[in-house]
């Protein structure tokens, strides 16, 4: 591969104790991917400045070193420092950039009452700029910084904040002396391929099969809840192109009932679209899940058009009273079985009024597993206006995975009904 | 601090992309840092051989190296054949393990229906152990892998998938031939206070005035969907234990009234358990949280004797229809008020049969604000024997944060009715 090489530095003593979770450096590696850069490493550290010292050490030999925090007012905001010493060049003085800073900090005094003077130290300790750098703008007091290394390369620092981060970040790189490495950047082709119901050990020896990796193309593949996520990354050229429809189209030969997404949508938004598009509204019975389908569909913007609402009847009571499962099929199947996930599907569809209705209800465990009724035992069930469509699964693993996977085939199980598999 | 140093290694090309967000290194830091360990920095690499290959390099220089990922079955899992060139030791195939892992893939081709021919490869794959290191368990068919280090120090590898790390980390820890490097560690207390109702800079300027860091004690405090969460970690030795006791003592006593914890229970097990006391069930009603609400509850291990359900009434529809709530309310007051949260509680007291109801109403946005009722306005209420309880806030932020700052909202508002606060 010949992307240029990104390595992303975040400094943060919360973040490297897992105290708080790293945001910058995820969303400054999606950025860095689509610039065409590789994100080849995120290095996180505390403000000790011998760690901060070594991962800005190796960061600077990068095309691309982007750091993230360090850039405060304080005395152990020590990014500029270490970055410059790190490239081996000066702090400057930028007088330009204090009395910008200087005006800022001037109208937080006023507004709070407090002299300038406490200020002062940290507005010159931020007006400092790593010599032949440029600070690209101001988030609050802070500076975004770009700094040009030899060899067409550069390192950014932006502050931590994340809203502070991304406010800077499109104008370092828009200035002017980021284009020379920009240059050496092509944006690469991206493929994607989501499948259902295969495993994946099946999945890769389809992609074995073909030749696997290489030639320009990088591919991963990832199982999430029985979904199986394909990523291709095809660098530009026709050699890469043509090997990638290759790969593509051997994963689509032998996979193809089980391909239920080219795009990167979760199935949450897939289902809500499929629905809207027939003009359909959804609702969820829930019994082991607890209202993570609910939780899911509602999570996607614009969500209340399709989906009306759910029931949450985790005990037999509301099943019963709620969504009208006649207590003799509780008796005589029990609340985990096919013939209860059918009437909460039927009683969801009925009691909310809407077209198309799911239910949900297992052994999320730990506790409560039976022989009969093991723990990741789950009912599935989806009903609409052309028919019900059931299945369940046993799958013996703990209660948040059990309860996350179920929500997730609740979901598919929706797209199989309507999609008419 | 003389702590041993440990160093993450995360490896996962989505994580390095930016595609998914990291939680292992989060969570492997807090353990470390649990058990005596220093975590001085997180490396996060996708799976290119060289890129792992230099992160583990420098992984097994520190005293603990912490590896999550790449242990899988498919071509590109690399993790032990460089976490063995790293520390220049030999892969060794283990057959007993091999036994085990073919036994666990045997049953899987059973349940799928295909040939274990298919599995083999991978069986094999995931039977190499570093020569000198031992296999501590399994999760799935992945091994979690102990690798003792010359100077009493360790590697320890897992699987990437977050429940096996998980399920896998006390095993590592609790081998006898961690024992060695243990012994180096010297656990540091731990205290724990959780607000829920005061702002972060209030308490940060209490720990202020009490004298702030130092001496044996350090202090994080972080907000988390407005709760306030204060862990002190405490050096061994009568001097920092005395001044721990001050910090704790100074923000007890400016903050008694908002403390709801002194331990790291989720606030949605303290009302279950607060309701198990007192012999109530509980009931929900969600519109913005969508059942988020619900999926927190019933997340916790045997909440099904507490936690009887809930209606997820998105639609005002299934706010009428379902929970009762009169037109006349929804016409003269809107969805997002006051009197509709009112209803809805006590109609999912009726409805549901529980003691306790609570309710969510607001607008979660982007859209669908107003100048009377602007994105980030909700209103909650919740209904028991005793009597019911209101609230509401407006805060505009991102559609996610809004709704799991309601969901924490919802629960805090039960346990302060129960309170009598």
């Amino acid at each position: 591969m010949s992307r240029p090489r990104a390595h992303l530095v975040v400094t943060g003593s919360e973040l490297v104790r897992g105290e708080r979770t790293d945001l910058n450096g995820p969303f400054l590696a999606r950025q860095a991917l689509a610039l065409g850069f590789e994100p080849a490493r995120i290095s996180i550290v505390g403000d000790r400045p011998d760690e901060l010292a070594a991962a800005l050490a190796e960061g600077v030999r990068a095309d691309l070193c982007l750091v993230s925090g360090g850039l405060g007012p304080t005395h152990d905001d020590r990014t500029l420092e270490l970055l410059c010493r790190a490239a081996g060049v000066e702090l400057m003085h930028d007088p330009e950039l204090e009395a910008r800073i200087e005006g800022i900090s001037r109208g937080y005094a006023e507004r709070t009452g407090r002299p300038y003077a406490v200020y002062a130290p940290g507005v010159r300790k931020q007006a400092l700029v790593p010599a032949g750098g440029f600070a690209v703008g101001l988030a609050g007091t802070a500076p975004g910084i770009l700094l040009p290394l030899p060899g067409d390369r550069a390192a950014i620092a932006l502050p931590g904040p994340p809203n502070e981060l991304k406010a800077l970040w499109p104008k370092a790189i828009a200035h002017p002396a980021f284009a020379p490495l920009l240059r050496r950047a092509e944006v690469p082709g991206r493929r994607v391929l989501r499948f259902y119901g295969v495993g994946e050990s099946l999945v890769a020896s389809t992609f074995a099969d073909a030749g696997g990796d290489g030639d320009g193309v990088e591919v991963t593949i990832c199982a999430r809840d029985f979904e199986i996520h394909v990523d291709l990354v095809v660098e530009p050229g026709e050699q890469a192109r043509a090997r990638a429809d290759r790969i593509e189209q051997a994963l689509l030969a032998a996979h193809s009932e089980q391909l239920f997404s080219r795009d990167e949508r979760p199935i949450e938004e897939l289902v809500l679209e499929l629905c809207r598009a027939r003009g359909l509204t959804l609702g969820a019975a829930e019994s082991c899940t607890g209202g993570l389908v609910g939780g899911r569909l509602t999570s996607v913007p614009g969500s209340s058009d399709v989906f009306l609402g759910g029931i949450v009847a985790y005990a037999n009571t509301v099943k019963a009273a709620v969504l009208g499962v006649p207590a003799e099929t509780l008796a005589a199947h029990g609340a985990v079985s096919a013939e209860t996930a059918a009437a909460m599907a039927q009683g969801a569809r009925r009691v909310l009024g809407v077209d198309v209705a799911v239910s949900v209800t297992g052994v999320a465990g730990p506790g409560g597993g039976s022989d009969d009724r093991p723990v990741g035992l789950v009912h599935f069930n989806a009903v609409g206006p052309g028919g019900a469509l059931a299945q369940s699964w046993v799958v013996p693993t703990d209660r948040e995975t059990i309860r996350r996977r179920a929500g997730a085939t609740a979901l598919h199980l929706v797209l199989q009904l309507l999609s008419g598999v």
